[in-house]
C-alpha cells in the first residue's frame, strides 16, 4: 500500500502547500492573550482536517489554549504511535525585520516564509498530510495512530501535564513521534535523541518611586539599570562559565563515545558562524561548538527593558527595569533546583536600596532517549526513504518540555524526526520551511507508519 | 513703583495660573520630531505674550526648534539682564505612570501637575508674568531686560552656541538670570551657583543577523544582551567609583570651606531617601550625599532596550540591544575628553564577535559662578522679598549647558533663582509646580529687576 500512499503525496504536493498556507495565516501566538481567538481557530483547523480525513478528533479545553486529540482507532495489532506537535507560535518580534508580513505566507525560491512555517505548524502538517494520504489512498492507517496537537508549547506547556494525566488511557502508546527539531544541515536529515531543559526567568528591579532626574539625583541612590547590568554580569565568569553556586553540580558528564560521535559529524565552525551572521563564535572554555550547543547548560538574556528607549536622550534614573533570562539545562540537572539556585544567586548579588523580584515562565527538564529500539530503527529507515539519504543522530539545544512528561506519565519514549533547516529562523524574523523538506517530511511520516507496521 | 507691581501680581494670581495652564497644554517635546508643530506653537505663545505686554519680541529660527528673543529696549542706565529659559520639555515616559494626562494641567492641593510645569515652562513663566506686571502696573521695566527662551534645552541645546555667537550684540548683558533649578526644600528658597556638565551616550550592540533561538544556538555565540550588561557593569567598581581610565584626572577638589558649607545645610539623608521613595541611599564611598549629588561626577544608565519585552517568555538571543547612559561632570572635567575616554573604555571592554557602536547625545561642561557680585546680591535680596525667607546658596546635580557658553561668548555670569521643589518630578511622571512657589517666584522675579535698578 505504501506505493499508493507515496503516489498520493507526490500528486498532492502543491495542494499540501496550499493547506499549510491556510494554517499559517492564523496568528496563533500563545504568549499574548489578545490572540486567543486565533489559537482557538488554529485548533479548530487541525480538528477539522482530521474529521475530513475520517479520523475521529476532538478539542480538549485547558485553562488557556485548547488542545486537539485524534485517534485512528484500534487496528488489531502492531504498535501504537502518538504524534505530538503544537499549533501555537512565538510572537513576531520587531515587525520591521520581516521581509513580508509574518502571517501572510510567501514562497520565495522554494522556501515558504511565515511565522510557524517551521516551528511547528509546518512540521505538524507533515504528519497531518501523511495521515490524509494513508486514509485517502489506502482507506486506513497501517497502525493505530493517536495525535496530540497542543497550543501552549511556546509558553512552556503549563497545562499539558495535567491534561496527559487526565487523558492517560486515551493517549496510551508505545512511542511518541515528534517533528519539532531540525535537519543537521541542508543535505542531511537528522533524528534527534536529546533536548535541553529550560528555566525561564524575568528579573525586575525597582528603585525610586518614579523615574528621577539623573542630574539632580544621580550618585545618591542605586540606579536599577546599572544594578540589573551588574547582577546579570555577575552570573558568568570570564571563561563563560555560569557562576551560580551549585549550577553544574548535577550535570551529566559527556561520555567519550558521545564526544567522538559529535566530533565526527560534518560540522564547520566557520559555516555555522556565517549561518548566524556573526564574525566569531564564543562560549564556555574547554568544549567544542557542538558540545556547548547540545550538551552544556547555558544562560542567555532574551530581553532587556526599562527607562527611556525612544530616540535621542532622556536623562533619567529609571524607576523600574527588567530582563528576561533563559537557562537551558542538560540531563540530570533538576529544573526546580536550578530555578531556586538562580533566585538565590540573583538575590544574593542584589544591593540593598532596590527591590528585586523574579518571576518564573518555564521550568522543565532535559531529555535523552534510548537509541536501540524498534521505534528508533523504524524512524531511521523512514527518514532515509523519505529524504533518499540516511539521517544522522544528534542532540538539540532547544527544549521540548513534554518529553520527560511523556516518559513519566505514559511510560513511552520520544522519537524526534526533524524536517526543517537549522537556520530556519524559528523564533526570529523571516522563519521559513523549505518546500522540498516539507514534501520529504510528509513522505517520511508516511513511511514511518509503514515501517512500524512491517516489523 | 515696586508696590504697584507686586499689587498687580497679587491681584492677578489666578489669572497667571490660567496663563500657565494654556502654555502647559502645548506638548513641546523637543527630542521627538513628531512634536515639531507643538514646539513652534510654544515659541509663538512666548513671543505673543511679550508682544501683548508691549515688549518687542521675535522668533529666531534654528535648524531644529525656534528660539524667542525679546528686548525691553535701552533704559538710560543701570545693568542689563538677560533672562534665559526654555519652552521645550522632556518626553513623558510611561503614560500609565501619570495620574492625569501630562498635557492636561490638573490642580490638586495647591499643586499644578503637568509635563513642563516646573521644568521649565512654569519657571520661565514667572519672568514673563513679572515683565507683564511691570509693564502693566508701572508702564515700563526698571532696567533693560532681554529674554532668550529656547526650544532645545532638553536635547542639549545643539544650536544655541551658534545662535548666541550670531546674536552676540543683541544679547549683550551684565548678568544672565535663569530659573531652571529648584528650592532647597519646601520651606527654603535657593540660589544655585554651580551645575554639572553632561556627556550622554547610546551604546548599541549587534550580534547575530537576527534574533536567534536561545536553545538551538545558546552557548555558541556572544549574546549581545549579556555582553551589554557585562560592559555596563565594568564601568563601576564595588565602591561605586567609575572605572573609566582617566575619568577623575581633572576633577576639581572640593575645598574645605565648601565641604563645611554643604555640611551646614539643613539636609536629612532619611528625608531625602523618603522623597525619592527608596529605602536606602547609595553612591561613591567617602562623600556625603550632598557632596555626591552636587560635586562628584556620576554615571547612570537611563534606559535599556532590546530583545523580547512583551508579556511572558520568548526564548531568543537578541540580535541587537542598547543602553542610554548619562554622565554628569564637575568643574575642570573636559566633556570632549570624557566622551573619548568613555568610548575607549567601552570598546576596550567589548568582546570580539559582536559589533559595538556608540552615539553621542550631549556634551557640555560644568559651571560654577562667582559668589560676590552685585547681581548675586540683588538676587539674594529679591528672593528673600519674594518668599519672605532668605535663600541658601547651593549647587545642582543637573546640567545647564548654556552657562559655560554664556560665559565664553557674552562674558557674563549666570544667576540661578530656582522656584520649584526638589521633588517636583522634573523628567519623571506627575511633574508639578507648587502654586505658592509660582506666585512667590513671580514676586521674586519682579523684585530682582527693582533691586538691580536700585543699586
Amino acid at each position: 500500500m505504501i506505493e499508493q500512499v507515496t503516489a498520493y503525496i507526490d500528486e498532492n504536493r502543491n495542494e499540501f502547500v496550499n493547506r499549510l498556507q491556510g494554517f499559517l495565516r492564523i496568528p496563533s501566538i500563545s504568549t499574548d492573550a489578545s490572540y486567543n481567538d486565533a489559537t482557538r481557530q488554529a485548533a479548530e483547523w487541525v480538528r477539522s482536517h482530521f474529521e475530513w480525513c475520517g479520523i475521529e478528533a476532538s478539542i480538549v479545553e485547558t485553562s488557556r489554549h485548547p488542545c486537539v486529540i485524534a485517534d485512528s482507532g484500534p487496528n488489531g495489532g502492531g504498535p501504537t504511535i502518538l504524534v505530538y506537535g503544537h499549533y501555537d507560535v512565538q510572537p513576531i518580534g520587531d515587525p520591521s525585520l520581516w521581509t513580508s508580513p509574518p502571517f501572510e505566507p510567501r514562497i520565495d525560491n522554494g522556501r515558504l516564509f511565515a511565522r510557524g512555517s517551521a516551528d511547528d505548524k509546518g512540521q505538524v502538517t507533515t504528519h497531518l498530510m501523511a495521515a490524509e494520504a494513508w486514509m485517502k489512498a489506502a482507506g486506513k492507517l497501517p497502525i493505530r495512530v493517536k495525535y496530540l496537537i497542543e497550543g501552549e508549547e511556546e509558553i512552556g506547556s503549563p497545562n499539558l501535564l495535567d491534561l496527559i494525566k487526565q487523558q492517560r488511557d486515551r493517549l496510551a502508546c508505545d512511542y511518541i513521534a515528534i517533528s519539532d527539531t531540525s535537519k543537521f544541515d541542508e543535505k542531511t536529515p537528522a533524528i534527534t535523541y536529546g533536548t535541553k531543559g529550560l528555566v525561564y526567568k524575568e528579573i525586575t528591579i525597582t528603585g525610586p518611586d518614579s523615574d528621577k532626574h539623573s542630574g539632580s539625583f544621580g550618585g545618591t541612590i542605586v540606579n536599577p539599570a546599572n544594578e540589573l547590568a551588574r547582577i546579570i554580569a555577575s552570573l558568568k565568569d570570564d571563561k563563560n562559565r555560569i557562576t551560580i553556586p551549585g549550577f553544574y553540580d548535577d550535570v551529566r558528564k559527556l561520555s567519550k563515545s558521545e564526544r567522538k560521535r559529535l566530533a565526527e559529524l560534518p560540522f564547520s565552525d566557520k559555516k555555522y558562524a556565517k549561518l548566524l551572521g556573526v564574525t566569531r563564535l564564543a562560549g564556555e572554555k574547554g568544549y567544542t561548538t557542538l558540545e556547548r550547543r547540545w550538551t552544556r547548560p547555558t544562560l542567555d538574556v532574551c530581553g532587556l527593558f526599562g527607562g527611556y528607549q525612544g530616540p535621542g536622550s532622556s536623562t533619567i534614573i529609571p524607576a523600574k527595569v527588567g530582563a528576561k533570562v533563559s537557562m537551558r539545562l542538560v540531563p540530570d540537572q533538576n529544573p526546580s533546583k536550578i530555578s531556586k539556585l538562580f533566585d538565590k544567586a540573583v538575590m544574593a548579588a542584589a544591593s540593598p536600596g532596590v527591590k528585586v523580584s523574579i518571576q518564573n515562565f518555564g521550568n522543565y527538564a532535559a531529555y535523552v532517549s534510548p537509541m536501540d529500539t524498534d521505534g528508533m530503527n523504524a524512524a531511521i529507515a523512514a527518514v532515509e526513504k523519505g529524504f533518499n539519504r540516511a539521517p544522522v543522530l544528534i542532540r538539540e539545544g532547544g527544549s521540548l518540555p513534554i518529553l520527560p512528561m511523556f516518559k513519566k506519565v505514559l511510560g513511552a519514549d520520544s522519537i524526534m524526526m526533524g524536517f526543517c533547516l537549522p537556520n530556519c529562523n524559528a523564533h526570529g524574523p523571516n522563519e521559513f520551511f523549505d518546500l522540498d523538506d516539507f514534501h520529504n517530511g510528509i513522505r517520511s511520516a508516511a513511511h514511518f507508519l509503514n515501517e512500524l507496521a512491517s516489523q
